[in-house]
């Protein structure tokens, strides 16, 4: 059994002594692979459009959590994608950051900044604070905790409808009234057919109004010219972007100017090479002995 | 017994319900002491130079939890601060908030953006940022946990050395060990002539260069021309002020202008007016009594 890293990075070198720790073998690279037979898990992006060449290929992990870029595997090949405890606390801190952003009126006063202006708006107390978290798997789940820990009220949609004690769930048919109480919405969905554009001018007009938005997704969620007509209307009051569409946002794009909308370039998280490494390692392990695989992609679900 | 509310404002109505709910008596403004021998309490920001025509005053009840803007009371009369749990949860959110955005680069990003430029800067984890926090009072305290559940490493100075499990607390001759290891730096403290100009040029220097500095105590405790010092070196990386020096901070003022730093007015926090009828309730309450009274300032101290 080996592992073929593809996409050599500057994580490799991480990757290549936890390996070898480990006692695994790791292929640093393309070039690295002597008998493509030896090749049983493959860590990358996106995989080779074919791969027929690594005829024991048994799982490919992706180097990141979202799947979406990932194209549809032969039969056989299973999906692994990236799960770290690292990369949920780093979403959850982002997202904690950015809803108490919202909460707190920066938009307002950055912009107030500008001009040099010092004026106090009145503040909201968090428990009089609705926020709506679109979806509850790991992460959201986490920052469903947090956030109602530091006395929000929180409530999550997701398909299941289940979720953290202490948080009004909903499921799928629950959507409407999910969203007519998030004062501060949360996407923290996956990109699939089903939530692909999703966020949009049906789905804005049954927030309250002058909700905000945050949106740790993925940008193909979001239909931005909708979000500048909610925002124009006073429909939506802001929003904190760390996903776009298109992405990267072009430098004259007019979200980059509205003082309404924060955006941040992709930075909700990024996985750390050690944790990816004994990721890699314990699917690796996982696959092995039989068990079921960490963060193994439902192709049914997408996710 | 009666509560003098002096200066009447928007929030008098609040207590003025809820004093007579509780069956307390509450004069609304000095136009309403028939008999100023009546006046036992005092509910107020600033108290009357002269106080020597309420002769059965007992307590001053500061509006606000700073106090120091109040004089020396005369021999007998006791002061209280303001003390209500959401004026503490609502400073901890802000200060949570604002260690976040530096811990997460929002200076840059919201720099960059300014240019529309989309560039990601590493990330680092919550686990390697170490937040130092001058003063461990109750919200102090508060802050302390919040991130220290978040999994920042805390470490907090205070004149008594101690503070909550699992942050690393020092008392007044740990200054210097606790600023070098403090990567963003809070400031909670009250204000007194000890704290005077306490963030100057010396202290700045004894912090880890690039240090971040969350500001949420009083203005006069800022040197804001050794910040601005400290900035141009890189002894400082970015600060987020809440207070300032002056304040309100004047519309030309460098500080609006330097993307390093973020300013807002002065908004941590405020006082819920229920929760603020509720705690001078209990103060007279206590008072009656002859227990101890809640948010009591111990003269020598000054907080």
């Amino acid at each position: 059994m080996a592992l073929l890293y593809l996409e050599p990075d500057g994580r490799m070198a991480v990757w290549a002594e936890i390996f070898a720790g480990a006692g695994e073998q790791l292929l640093p690279g393309p070039d690295a692979v002597g008998d493509p037979a030896l090749v049983t898990h493959m860590a990358c992006w996106v995989p080779p459009a074919d791969l027929s060449a690594y005829p024991n290929l048994r799982v490919v992990i992706s180097k990141v959590a979202g799947v979406d870029r990932m194209p549809v595997l032969p039969e056989g090949i299973r999906l692994c994608r990236m799960v770290a405890p690292g990369i949920e606390a780093m979403v959850r801190d982002y997202v904690l950051m950015a809803v108490l952003m919202l909460h707190r009126d920066m938009p307002r006063y950055l912009d107030q900044s500008v001009r040099g202006r010092w004026e106090a708006a009145a503040t909201t107390r968090a428990k009089d604070r609705r926020i709506g978290i679109l979806g509850l798997g790991r992460t959201g789940r986490l920052v469903a905790e947090t956030l109602r820990d530091l006395g929000f009220r929180v409530s999550g949609w997701s398909r299941s409808g289940t979720g953290p004690e202490g948080v009004d769930c909903y499921a799928a048919d629950g959507l409407g009234t999910f969203l007519a109480q998030s004062d501060i919405l949360v996407c923290l969905l996956p990109l699939t057919a089903q939530t692909r554009g999703m966020l949009g001018a049906g789905l804005f007009a049954q927030l309250p109004q002058g909700a905000g938005l945050v949106h740790a997704g993925r940008g193909e969620q979001l239909a931005m010219d909708d979000l500048r007509a909610a925002l124009g209307s006073g429909q939506l009051g802001s929003a904190m972007l760390d996903v776009t569409d298109p992405e990267p946002l072009p430098p004259d794009h007019w979200a980059w100017r509205d003082p309404r909308v924060i955006v941040t370039p992709h930075v909700g998280a990024y996985t750390p090479a050690d944790e990816g490494a004994r990721h890699a390692l314990a699917v690796i392990r996982a696959d092995r002995a039989g068990l079921p695989l960490p963060g193994e992609v439902d192709r049914q679900k997408g996710y």
